[in-house]
């Protein structure tokens, strides 16, 4: 691709700091480094292979996924260790077989019922395929997965270990509700249940399957806060390799941080209302508002300069499906970004801003080096 | 496309009821006609060309689009009269002259600034080319568009007469304020005043360069309440293609009339949390919440019986990216919902949560018997 700078590219669309991306995913990679743990990046939130190969230090590698798409997508660019961290279904486990003698790779499951591990055995057994399997845990969460005293977790060991194709590797845990609170001694005990949760866990397998089980846990926060991750085989984290402002407004990153944002155009100018509409609204930017619970100024975005990145003070207050408002209290603002003009926002959660766009425009030293293509859909 | 039944597709997927959409389309052509209109339906809700062929009573004809993506779409699909309904800026002339050449289409664009309407001139001129232009007036939405009674009207108009490439048809408004509320009587009082500052705006004209100008309006509650539109060239309405929650919510339809849903299966049982879990999340659904000002209890959305499509008195309660959570009070209903069993979720914001996927499932008959491609992006 040609390198251009900003003015050339149609809006609104993506733009994502290479050197942020690559500043970010080196810090995980040492935090992770350091605790000695694998850090098995989740790719559900650039959906990119390039930013997925940058995560693990470009190399392909370990990765996380929250779709059969994303392991499809993935897998046919050459990565062998996919993990899906969603419960399966019986009705998805033949396109999962597919995928997996397809590309030859292995897109290890989860599942926290009887009936789904009773499944599974049976498709394994009448397909003669392998899978490998975690439990899901819930470690405080409430969404998906067993509490860690719950009796099923020895009978789904039970279930497994009685078929020679399905392989019970360990247990998952995600401690998504790390991302409730700013509180840094709350996140920190998250960090420790979460941790303890899934060494728990697996002592209640009726057999071990292989000596060495998995231990599968993690969020950026709880990452970023573990004060030690012994005996945790990986960490599964994503939103690090962009941040947004839901993770800075809890303290978890800085703004500056932030690697991706929605470049758009001034289309007008409301001097009735003083407002500044762009052509960013509601697909563009989405409508997650979870920045504002810890940061009530963000609305749908912070409204930064197009060149230098930097804050202007200014939010987004209103969005319709293809334009955006910005209040304006000084209508020097008016001067400030004229009618054509770019602006660039700051999404307030990045995995949703990302999904309804379909590429990445790569800025480094201020200018779009290249478009990297993403994957959307299921 | 081979026919199928439900249990044969992947979740989530949008399911769009033929029936429904063409009773839908059908009813507002027939209140258009009595109201001696002309429709020009607003394809930002499908981004589909079988849907708005539908709308259009299986023609091709008037459509307004708000992406020059959607412009380039469906002029590629043999639509010629096309109306850009969001304020154009300078920078995106060139692709629309591209357009209108390549296509052989006009693509009607907006402006609302002397600035714009300056630099339409001049790119005019200097390409030899034309635009067919309107003046975009606010008619009390407070987002684009100039005060009834503002001057600058006057200058815009004056601007385009002085040039015989640019041809100014008339004025545009669209009372979006009249989602902001379920009191018919307030809707009946928009609908008047958006018709009514409309005409009243194309008076102000320096010189009319047609003797007929046009006045496009709309929004769908404004076109269904409106007493009349006498004198209203076109009405511009897209929700009423598919309706949704949001305006069930508002009494602008029923419940029964939402022609999409999202098709989900159930993933979990959470019998801890008494939650049901299933595969639609924020990427499957959108966050957009809208119905709830008026009916807090739709939460991200109404969960239907998926044969039936019948609401079963539950809703999404809770959504993370790929994941939704129904809250139960009865834990009968693990029995009914077993996991892998399939859930039809009502949409809070059809545009919306459409623009999550790249295509429609049509139902006809309780089977699947198409799949209808959508457009996404700028």
């Amino acid at each position: 691709m040609k390198i251009s700078n900003l003015e050339e590219l149609n809006t609104p669309c993506l733009i994502l700091d290479k050197t942020l991306l690559e500043k970010n995913c080196s810090l995980a990679r040492k935090k992770c480094a350091e605790l000695k743990t694998i850090l098995r990046p989740h790719v559900k939130t650039p959906k990119s292979i390039e930013v997925a190969k940058i995560a693990l230090d470009n190399q392909v590698g370990p990765i996380t996924v929250s779709t059969l798409d994303e392991a499809e997508y993935f897998a046919s660019a050459g990565f062998k260790d996919i993990l899906y961290a969603v419960c399966i279904i019986p009705k998805k486990l033949a396109r999962l077989e597919f995928l997996q003698k397809k590309y030859d790779c292995v897109i290890r499951i989860v599942v926290d019922s009887i009936l789904v591990a009773e499944a599974t055995v049976d498709y394994s057994n009448s397909h003669s395929t392998k899978f490998e399997i975690l439990i899901e845990i819930d470690c405080g969460e409430g969404r998906s997965g067993l509490y860690v005293e719950d009796k099923k977790i020895v009978e789904i060991s039970k279930i497994f270990s009685e078929c020679n194709k399905t392989n019970l590797m360990g247990v998952l845990t995600h401690a998504g509700h790390s991302y409730s609170t700013d509180n840094k001694t709350e996140i920190l005990s998250i960090a420790n249940k979460e941790r303890e949760d899934a060494l728990a866990a697996v002592k209640h397998f009726s057999t071990f399957n292989n000596n060495n089980p998995i231990i599968s846990i993690g969020s950026s926060p709880t990452m970023l806060f573990a004060s030690h991750l012994n005996n945790i085989s990986e960490v599964r984290a994503g939103i690090y390799m962009f941040w947004d402002l839901a993770q800075a407004s809890r303290g978890i990153c800085k703004i500056e941080d932030i690697a991706v944002t929605v470049l758009a155009s001034v289309i007008g100018h409301n001097y009735q209302k003083k407002k500044i509409i762009i052509d960013a609204g509601a697909l563009a930017l989405s409508k997650d508002i979870s920045a504002n619970r810890f940061m009530p100024e963000v609305g749908y975005g912070f409204v930064c300069d197009s060149n230098s990145g930097k804050y202007l003070g200014l939010n987004i207050s209103e969005i319709h499906q293809e334009h955006g408002a910005i209040d304006i209290s000084n209508p020097d603002w008016f001067d400030n970004l004229p009618i054509g003009s770019l602006v660039r926002v700051l999404p307030n959660h990045s995995c949703l801003t990302c999904a309804g766009h379909s590429s990445y425009n790569i800025l480094e030293n201020n200018m779009i080096i290249d478009n990297w293509k993403r994957t959307n859909g299921w």
